[in-house]
């Protein structure tokens, strides 16, 4: 593998690493927290939680959705590693809501993309209510236990997390 | 929704916002990089490879595997917002590798939880080739520009990433 393409990364984590304790940090989530949300750049899971290594499972896809395999992989984190409780975060500004997959399609094809007309991509047209069904989702999944769930919003512009 | 079950975290979040400035930060990746790695709390990924908010797009799921889902997320992040280049990192000590399923079932029923097996968590006998075959699932897939793509396993006790 050519590493040139991470050479700037590979040299940032040799300083991290030589600044590296583990401490009594385990796998399972100290607080019982599951986060899930977006890849975007903006969010900082931990950061805007107050939580430090050690305290969450963070879990991250496009537009922070409840997918089957989100499911499957509570079920692990909540008998295995100590959830108890799941925050759904999506946020403002974001490519995955209020419209609809065709509009991704027309862009990535005028950024000289290939037609992606054959790939679903989940864009919601409605940020709240795909919030408050993937919450929902997780509290009827039949393979979990009684989860405490919420549903939210975070505000890229102010940093700020609202109930859904 | 009951509150109750967060007022730790969103007090926290409060606190955040009020320190919270937004910047020139984006959507897109302003270092052209996309991370798939696992849910594991020891993760810090922008951390680890010296990053801030802004620079990259963060995907994780349980054992930071390249699903489908991912794949079509890496369509968008590459002609939309900026990625050219992707890391997939794995790491030691992950309950998703080194064995087989039967054993995530087992310790989900011995934890009290219910029967499992079912389910497919997706657990790999081996990590580095499983590793292997998530990096050529990207450089292979037909709606993606030549992508940089690299594997990579952290290592929780020291903090160290290593090519894969």
């Amino acid at each position: 593998m050519a590493l040139d393409a991470f050479a700037d990364v590979l040299a940032a984590n040799d300083a991290y690493a030589r600044g590296y304790r583990l401490g009594d940090l385990r796998g399972s989530a100290a607080k019982g927290l599951a986060v899930v949300t977006c890849m975007d750049t903006r969010i900082e899971p931990l950061a805007m939680l107050g939580l430090r290594p050690g305290d969450a499972k963070i879990l991250r896809n496009a537009g922070g959705r409840v997918t089957d395999e989100i499911l499957r992989t509570l079920v692990v984190a909540s008998y295995l590693l100590n959830v108890d409780r799941v925050m759904v975060i999506a946020h403002t500004d974001c490519r995955m809501t209020g419209g609809a997959d065709d509009e991704l399609h027309e862009a990535i094809a005028a950024a000289g993309g290939p037609d992606t007309r054959d790939l679903s991509f989940g864009v919601v047209p409605d940020q709240q209510a795909a919030v408050r069904a993937d919450v929902e989702r997780i509290r009827s999944f039949g393979y979990l236990p009684g989860l405490r769930v919420g549903g939210f919003v975070f505000d890229v512009g102010s940093g700020r997390l609202t109930p859904v």
